[in-house]
């Protein structure tokens, strides 16, 4: 069965090494007094819950799944009190701003604690999870009175949260919206006008448990007065109890059956006049929600890669231990009767493409977490604004492109067990079915590819780009004359001007063809992923040079790493940056151009 | 609720006009008899069975799965009924000689109802589907006693079949088998020595079912004067029920929890002195058990992409009627609130990767299988030797490439239909469970992969690869002074060069570095599937040029969907063979050469 070992050491360097975090968050008032220590021992703190109290609950958790009955959900045995623990081990507070009786920690310790919790156990995370980003949109927007009904119980857990967004009919397209708020005026409070709501919701996470007494659902739904599409939806906050105790107008329907993820009550919905209390302003939820979603879309990406991480570091133990032929070039082990498979190319390649893209994600992920701190508190306007428009620019990457590797390296996991690997017994195939939701919620990866594509990069005519590619050529520019850095920096300079030059093509073609940006979306986005990993890979390369001797290996092992993907990983993105230039030209062979209806038959 | 619809009209295309199959049939005196109207009646009929009464069980297959009781296996409801209609129908007997009491069909035609009965539902067809190449093995090894004993029973399907040949500690490296066979001389038949056997067994398909009344069982075990290793392995048949009716000593001890394929039997055995008989030579079982293996991992392939196309079907349908945002470049439906999402060029996208993926497959699976009825019945040796060599050559490709690509594809089927796919409810999850194991048995596409490069490359100095980019050279050629096939036809003769230099380049570093084939196999595999499916495509486009305004676009789709590949998916060839390149020289940056140990950390 496995286990979830937490990966302190690696997260240590990208922390401390390759973003000299510390230091960059003190130059922030907010962080001043933040230290090495603080971070790391948050962390470790962290490292120890998730190892000891919920990675233990994983297997488990997907055996039993979650029940309703009469309109109450039951999750796994062990679930309710690893979240009690949580609470009092003073969690939740972490990220919380200090005037809401939070401890204060930047994104970029949230983020490292994300990944722990989401790597030992993803089902019970998703609930505790969301609390963050409803934080902030309750803090940031809701009315002085809402905020002290509900403020320091979502900071200190004892209630969670959920977001009410999708509907059956609607989901990447929340303009089709349908369910309705009438005016309930007899409870309004101070500044938060009071509305009935109505309709039926799906895909809601942590929608009931019996972890707490009390649950705060944010519900996006129309006004009678609303205009139609995006424009007309309003953001509301609807308790599971109203003040007197009583249950509100909302009764879960079914627990949804998925692929993965069974440990987590993810629910059908219905709102039946439900009370509920308008947060923001009317007919701007969207934006208001769009607090959580950036936030939640990077978080996906470090959530996939860690549950990656715990299917890795199995195959890697399994690989170690699993006896099975010679290596071609002659017996590793001649003692015994073959050699670990470790010790076979093509098992080392699987095992090395998921470590790379591990390590990575986790690169990018905390990179960009960074840069949402910086974003939110530098005292510099213009690190302000180059922090937000990386963050901006690259959060569709991390959530879709991280997503996607982490799959495919679960998947590989499972490859380097075979057989064995597709039986329940060692827990990989889980994170398998766990996983895959990465690529769908928060925005699927295609909706996250035309975010990139037609907002971030088309829509401000490249300027977010150019400052990537900036910085990333400047950084090669430093490494130039470092003859062992020469194998990275040719084909990374390389990417980054094939890309651009795609950019301009996209640009151009997008005059005649409007449709061009996301017929290319996908293959962009994956192009610009591997970009930034190759980029990322050469900074820990250069900083991993000087310790190439160490006894440890630890930083051999990073530049063996670095080269690994830069040469072998990342040529697929010229395949990509080919395959949205020939996009572009739509299907003409035979100068037969076909509709979808032509194109895939009948139907 | 998904159902299966079989592709009758792509079958055709690739049966008649891109392999001209019944003609070049009836050059072998085998199938003097065969003709375009038999072969479609018996696909038309096995597409009604499929469709009629296996595909409705598949849902339920997965969600009742298979018990244990007592050593009874009962699979799930209406299982063994379907069975029984199987043999009614006589199915069993398709493909097996006349001389045998088989109607004597050709490989190909068999291959066309493997995708038939795997498309409609994998887990039912695991164990029906295995008895074709134990007729094989049987018939052409087994001594006449056993054969008189066994055969017709194998042939009109009153028996199942299942192959003992894994062992919890050997998978891919049966060298390390343990089970054992002492002699039971008292048991013996003419020329068919009896052994008791005993062992351990795992991953065993249709172990038990109370489908038939008996069950052969092929046994790989080791007789007491065997040599070590893969040269001390013998085959035995080991009934379920011996000639009296009584059970034999085989006890199926648990049935495996999977990730996928749940309606499938598949079971840990234990063999406690159970009688068996041996089959073909005392060492020699594995050469025998090839038999069947090269046509099961052919088979496999197809079976991946036929499962793939049901959940390309099922996310086509859902394409056409999900309505999500408008395309950007205007709406398609401005009648309706949105547009269907078919029309989004990401989906569009996702959907024609699918489609070219499966219809790849499809050709490539048939032309093997023509290639297999070529290699045993065709009068011309040259032209049996050629079909053996293309055969040889391209099976661990069939299996591998396809099986990859059928996972990827279920899985952008899954991602078609967002959050909903995810759900049990469309039964696309289940074939994205099922289709995984595609990529594990009958040899790991690891050992595809080493199979490929190691003995069909560079194992004969080139010759059977000659023969392929022979063909495919001379086919472009073909097509050179047609204007509408330029852009097909250079980068497929562009990847041919290019897999053509660096098989040549691993033959060169393979003197100094004998791991190197294995460390580029997965990669070389890789680039010579996009190779050959971009030749199909050439081929489909080349016979669809001329139809390319017929009223139902049949043919004008396939021109696009030949483009799309070659233009869109094949340059991922290229990063592959980049890779292989890069693989071949290991990861020395900084000049540090690391082994396994110190690249993943002490463990």
């Amino acid at each position: 069965m496995a286990t979830y070992i937490a990966p302190l050491r690696d997260m240590a360097f990208v922390i401390h090494e390759l973003l000299r975090a510390p230091e960059r968050l003190r130059q922030m008032p907010a962080f001043a007094e933040i230290d090495a220590d603080l971070l790391d021992s948050a962390i470790a703190g962290a490292a120890r819950f998730a190892e000891g109290v919920i990675a233990p609950l994983n297997a488990i958790g997907d055996e039993m799944g979650c029940r309703v009955d009469a309109g109450k959900v039951t999750t796994p045995t062990g679930f309710a009190a690893a979240y009690r623990q949580y609470i009092d081990g003073g969690w939740p507070t972490l990220s919380c701003a200090t005037a809401h009786g939070g401890l204060g920690l930047p994104a970029l310790a949230h983020t490292a604690i994300v990944e722990l919790l989401c790597g030992a156990n993803q089902s019970w995370t998703m609930t505790p999870i969301l609390s963050h980003g409803i934080y902030k949109i309750v803090s940031q927007h809701a009315s002085p009175a809402l905020q002290q009904a509900w403020l320091p119980a979502i900071v200190d857990g004892s209630v969670t949260t959920t977001m009410l967004l999708t509907e059956a009919h609607c989901g990447s397209d929340l303009g089709l919206l349908r369910s309705t708020a009438v005016a309930a005026p007899e409870h309004d409070l101070p500044e938060s006008p009071a509305y009935r709501l109505s309709g039926s919701k799906i895909f809601i996470s942590g929608a009931d448990h019996e972890w707490t007494d009390n649950i705060v659902h944010m519900v996006l739904a129309r006004l009678p007065d609303a205009p139609p599409g995006v424009r007309g939806i309003s953001l509301f906050l609807v308790p599971k109890r109203l003040g007197d105790g009583a249950l509100n107008a909302l009764t879960v329907t079914h627990v949804e059956h998925k692929m993965g993820l069974r440990g987590s009550p993810t629910c059908a919905v219905s709102l039946e006049g439900a009370l509920g209390w308008l947060v923001g302003k009317p007919h701007q939820g969207l934006a208001a929600m769009f607090i959580l979603m950036n936030e939640a879309r990077l978080n996906t990406g470090v959530q996939a890669y860690s549950v990656a991480q715990g299917a890795y570091d199995a195959a890697l133990a399994y690989a170690r231990e699993r006896l099975q032929m010679r290596v071609s070039s002659g017996a590793r082990r001649p003692d015994l009767p073959a050699d670990p498979i470790i010790h076979h190319p093509d098992v080392r390649r699987m095992l090395l493409t998921q470590k790379a893209r591990i390590e990575g994600g986790r690169m990018l992920g905390y990179w960009l977490a960074l840069c949402s701190d910086i974003e939110t508190h530098h005292p510099d306007a213009a690190e302000r604004a180059d922090a937000a428009d990386l963050l901006a620019l690259l959060t569709p990457v991390a959530k879709a492109f991280l997503s996607s590797n982490a799959f495919d390296d679960a998947n590989l996991a499972l490859q380097v067990l075979g057989g064995h690997g597709y039986l329940r017994d060692h827990g990989i195939e889980q994170r398998v079915r766990d996983v895959r939701v990465a690529q769908i919620y928060e925005g699927t990866n295609g909706v996250q590819a035309r975010d990139l594509v037609s907002r971030k990069i088309l829509g401000d005519g490249g300027v977010k780009l150019d400052k990537l590619l900036t910085r990333i050529r400047h950084f090669l520019a430093t490494q130039a004359k470092t003859p062992a850095m020469t194998a990275l920096v040719g084909p990374i300079g390389r990417l980054a001007d094939a890309f651009e030059a795609q950019a301009h093509r996209l640009a151009d073609v997008q005059k005649t063809d409007r449709d061009a940006p996301d017929a290319a979306a996908h293959d962009m986005l994956q192009a610009l992923g591997h970009l930034c990993f190759g980029y990322l890979f050469a900074r820990a390369a250069a900083i991993s040079l000087p310790h190439a001797d160490d006894a440890d290996h630890f930083h051999a092992a990073k530049l063996a790493t670095a080269q690994f993907y830069v040469c072998q990983l990342m040529p697929q993105a010229f395949a990509h940056l080919e395959a949205a230039r020939a996009s572009a030209q739509g299907n003409e062979l035979g100068g037969v151009k076909l509709d979808e209806a032509r194109l895939f038959g009948a139907g």
